[in-house]
């Protein structure tokens, strides 16, 4: 019998104990947003230092000019050479409002009975608290069976996450050295469902602009001067009315550059994966799947660049009618990058692409809000290897390798400041209402998320990877 | 010599006593929008009243849900036939505000000499207490001399037209009757400059709609979902964006059905009218004119119809970046229609060109805010001749056929209640501060304006007409 073995026995065996201690975990509001909860948050951040230090790791709380970040490492068994991994998952939690939607008080976890089995419900159920138990329980199974956790671990959990996690970057930079592991994992995104775990291994990056186009030295009556000046609405409609082409395709020069079509077998993967897209795209409002001809829905989604105006302003918006031809008019515009394509080339043609078609006496004027890289993690490295290893030994299933539309900016930024890549692998489901009323986890994927990481670390430290 | 001429003269050797019933007038601040101001409405409704009355006029205030509308008659000469004119102006003025900006108080007219000799400085100067004394003053000068005016003539003076004037339509229709004359006069435009007078022969009409397109059923997060659903804000600005072609006409199927060029001589006599282009773009920060190929800055305000963009609003327009793909987006588009042009036809035009080119599970609703066509007036009349007669005899200058890019409600309310034309002869200037703090009425354009007037009168009475 494999030391796994006897681990994934414990993790089953002492369920009911890891539920309790999550829900411990739960009942303290740690809302980063609101200054009001800063001691709670602090006390979130103590509570999973305690749990750290009871299972031999040595704990640090740094203060930051926000929440503290917490950093504690395991040496490994002693005079073993075994992989290192860094650990990240967030102990701040969303706010609860609207308090009066939730069925039961949002900071009292509340086991429930539903379709999939037994879930929790309290805030911060998935998103973080209940996704960094399944490691945090993990070592404890470890601990609890061996005495001791089978590789060298080092462990950051934040508490500013839900801001944006301000303070983080330069933590990176300035601890780069005590923070280089072997590669990161982090605990924070979905399984495929409730019974598929899955590895997120593609994430797109994101471009955000605001562009304001100015015409008139001042609002103008569109009786006197209509017909005969530049609308700065006209123009700026006119722009960007032609973002894409009849086949959705985005026509800013060059931005195609640098992407790649998808390898056969990932491609293959992808389409056969059983989405429902009838009931996705219902849960819309929506029938079919729009944008860029001749992919699937998740190849738009995961794979594919994208532009889409998200906010714009201009003129007379209030009720009724005004006859004004405004001096100005502006817009939020962001474009999801894949891997490939260079954020800071892309920035400089859609700068361009005003430019080109602003008519004479028109000026524009950008803002940049944001500009990261699409992120690709390799999938033939031992990790993976690890990780997918430890996935099907704890589930019986293959993970699935999926993507994610949106970005994370921590992997960006372990990339960037600590020279690693970053494995994300989740039990979240995409019903857990993370950010709204009535979070929840199910119980299933909590065990699941236990053994998983408990079988990766049996992975690693078995020496199958390295 | 004609009884005009005797007329003219006292115009003259009594115009320093107009000046003074002028700024009697214009001590009454009349401010139509604010309720508290309401009392002195009413008393420069008497005051009108009053003088009307002293010249032999019988005159009725009427009530109205909101400020009087006063009608005086005159039936001319006893025992003869003369053409009828019902004559149009208004004695409420806009507020005063920002009180702080002016140089003089706004309610105690100030007589200031300026580069083209003295003015008249206070709130309504020009619009419209000065220009509607013009015709005043007319008749003061035709009665002093003659005993009588000359012709049958109806006043109607209205409190409401600074608020949008909205007691008069109900009144003229139910008033019908009693108003109906050969044709309108109104004073409440523009002269060409100082010392050329002016007619407006043509008026812009005004279609005003609200377009609203909706997608998905709820805000989106644009990672997770964008690439692969319909974003309202690219859907309406690539809909907005189609409107002009290259040549910056409008697209809407059959928008120019209708439209005529203009005559040969109306067209050289704009093309030959002494207009400082760079001076009237440079006002308005633009160093060119825009908009629709191959016709002048002047055409294109008189006499071409137009697409503006009024307002535009969706998705997140406050600061730094939200990446959202919102529900829906909307705009309030309005065209300006030029006569000929079909304002229900060119509306299902619009809303076809709209639904044409909506993706699927897209939806768009309209909303109407104004809806008239386009005016010209006959310049073949008698009515037009004795006008343009009496500003030649006046002023020793031809007055100018001018458009208005605008649209002037009433002319076309006296066309659908009364069935009558309207002869738009104004003495104001571009510069004359209208809603603005310092209104001023050059003492020139009023002595022109009260000449031209007396002039008209002797034209009419001298049978040159009818």
């Amino acid at each position: 019998m494999l030391p796994v073995d006897a681990v994934l026995r414990k993790v089953d065996s002492s369920f009911e104990e890891s539920v309790g201690r999550l829900c411990e975990l739960l009942r303290i509001p740690s809302v980063s947003t609101d200054p009001a909860y800063a001691g709670d948050v602090r006390r979130a951040a103590q509570w999973c230092a305690d749990r750290l230090a009871a299972m031999g790791f040595t704990v640090t709380i740094h203060e930051t000019p926000g929440h503290p970040i917490l950093v504690a490492h395991n040496p490994g068994p002693a005079g073993v050479e075994t992989p290192h991994v860094l650990y990240y998952g967030h102990y701040d939690v969303q706010p609860a409002d609207p308090v009066e939607l939730w069925n039961s008080p949002p900071f009292e976890p509340a086991i429930v009975e539903a379709e999939r089995g037994r879930r929790v419900v309290a805030r911060g159920a998935a998103d973080d608290k209940g996704q960094t138990m399944t490691f945090m329980e993990a070592f404890e199974a470890w601990h609890a069976v061996h005495g001791s956790i089978p590789i060298r671990a080092t462990v950051l959990l934040e508490g500013e996450e839900e801001t944006g996690s301000p303070s983080l970057p330069r933590f990176l930079k300035e601890h780069a050295e005590e923070l280089r592991a072997d590669f990161c994992l982090v605990t924070d995104t979905n399984a495929w469902d409730v019974d598929t775990p899955a590895i997120t291994t593609r994430l797109r990056g994101l471009l955000y602009l605001e562009a304001t186009v100015t015409g008139p030295s001042h609002d103008l009556h569109s009786g006197l001067f209509g017909g005969a000046v530049p609308n700065p609405i006209n123009v700026l409609t006119g722009i960007l009315g032609q973002i894409h082409d009849a086949d959705g395709r985005v026509r800013f020069d060059g931005f195609y550059d640098g992407v790649r079509e998808l390898p056969d077998d990932l491609l293959a993967q992808i389409r056969g994966l059983p989405l429902d897209e009838a009931q996705f795209l219902g849960a819309l409002g929506l029938t079919r799947s729009h944008g860029e001809a001749g992919r699937t829905l998740l190849e738009r989604i995961w794979t594919r660049p994208t532009c889409d105006i998200n906010g714009i302003w201009g003129g007379y918006t209030g009720e009724g009618s005004k006859t004004v031809i405004p001096a100005k008019a502006s817009c939020k515009l962001s474009c999801r990058l894949v891997p490939g394509q260079d954020p800071a080339a892309i920035e400089a043609s859609v700068e361009r692409f005003f430019e080109e078609r602003l008519p004479a006496d028109c000026t524009v004027s950008f803002r940049r809000f944001s500009s990261s890289p699409g992120i690709e993690v390799p999938t033939d490295t031992p990790w993976m290897q690890a990780v997918r290893g430890g996935l099907k030994d704890a589930t019986e299933r293959d993970g699935v390798l999926i993507g994610g539309g949106g970005s994370i900016p921590i992997v960006g930024w372990f990339r960037e400041h600590l020279g690693l890549d970053t494995i994300l692998v989740g039990f979240g489901l995409d019903d857990d209402r993370i950010h709204s009323p009535n979070e929840k986890f199910e119980l299933k994927c909590l065990r699941n998320g236990i053994r998983s990481h408990a079988a990766i670390l049996g992975r690693l430290a078995a020496g199958q990877v390295g």
